[in-house]
């Protein structure tokens, strides 16, 4: 399965900005781009990554996981810019199952290969694993004239879009899918959830789960 | 499978104070209840409502879908409440492979009937369903020496309680048992992915989606 795997290199994480400094935004982006590399890499995923800059991929994942991905930098939205890679990977306009795309979006830190797997072996036209608000974490399209729009409760939209071109649809009902990183309170996920790069690089700089009434959350500790 | 259905019939749903009066507090809850009871029969469960006060049931969730769940009381917190339950539902000291108790909150408004059957043929002495934000949404328990603690990080706990019995475990990577509402913006998650009673209440009461940048939220309109 060819998969793609959107990355905001130019402003990592804003919504992380009282949370990290940019250099801590960046190297966590990083930490989390390398554990879904690697997680879509053990699913049998061939892995390309959508940036929005040219970056050195090796410089911010290692040498070895850069070697098993391909870059492809666009520097439009997100929208368009999936929506142009979704169009390439589908040579003819009538769909062949031999042409098959899926999209990951590389701010799943708490991905594992095996839901991955769930991921590219379900059957559909179009593939969805909603996420946390509303938001459309993976999806795999099979069918040429599908669009994608990620603005909004994009789920929603995209379930649309399936209909409106009688695509089969097929929901993935995936925890770990479902969780992206984007607000401070998502990183409890990663420290209770996570297994690579992006929880070790968490604790390394301090961050501990607080349990408090209702959800954890999380606190920073100085380290040495 | 008998499945131990947890309820706050007391004071329901209180982090939603802010955004529905304690009758609508109330009524909502019920509208989840009868999601739950109906997903959890569909199944094939047998549910078993833990009330922290008497109630009438079918007051609750209709006569039809009362008359296939019992009720248990039990005023004490979560933690002791579920506990002396899975006591009650072992016999005997030693393991029976017939002796398995499910626990699954009445507030998984979006949990599906396949869902929860994903729940209940899991393999394992323990098998855990994560929560946001650290909590343990369903479980189910096939080992009498396994205790629970809801306090906390529970699925943190739970994964260690489960490692100092030696009891094998799984966790079921599921979005709709990993969603429980208990925020405001947990309502956008049923308007997004229910199926049921509380969603139309939620439509029926006023709630939309709002779309804004990040993810969606919910908004109120007069309804006449």
């Amino acid at each position: 399965m060819d998969v793609l795997v959107p990355f905001a290199a130019d402003r990592p994480k804003t919504r992380l900005s009282d949370t990290f400094t940019p250099a801590e935004r960046r190297a966590f982006a990083d930490a989390m781009l390398r554990d879904v590399l690697r997680a879509v890499r053990e699913a049998d995923g061939e892995p390309t990554v959508l940036a929005d800059r040219p970056i050195d991929l090796a410089d911010r994942v290692g040498a070895d996981l850069a070697a098993t991905a391909a870059v492809r930098v666009d520097d439009r939205e997100l929208t368009p810019a999936v929506s142009a890679a979704i169009t390439d990977a589908f040579p003819g306009t009538v769909a062949d199952p031999a042409d098959a795309i899926a999209v990951v979006m590389g701010d799943l830190a708490i991905a594992t290969p095996r839901s991955l797997e769930r991921l590219f072996d379900a059957t559909g036209d179009v593939v969805l694993a909603p996420g946390r608000g509303g938001g459309t974490n993976a999806l795999v399209v099979r069918d040429p004239a599908f669009r994608v729009d990620y603005h909004g409760a994009s789920v929603r939209d995209h379930r649309r879009a399936a209909r409106s071109i009688d695509a089969s649809l097929t929901e993935i009902d995936s925890y770990r899918l479902g969780t992206d990183v984007d607000e401070r309170d998502d990183l409890a996920e990663v420290l209770l959830h996570g297994t690579g790069t992006a929880r070790r690089w968490l604790s390394d700089a301090g961050f501990e789960l607080r349990t408090a009434d209702g959800r954890v959350t999380v606190e920073r500790t100085a380290v040495e």
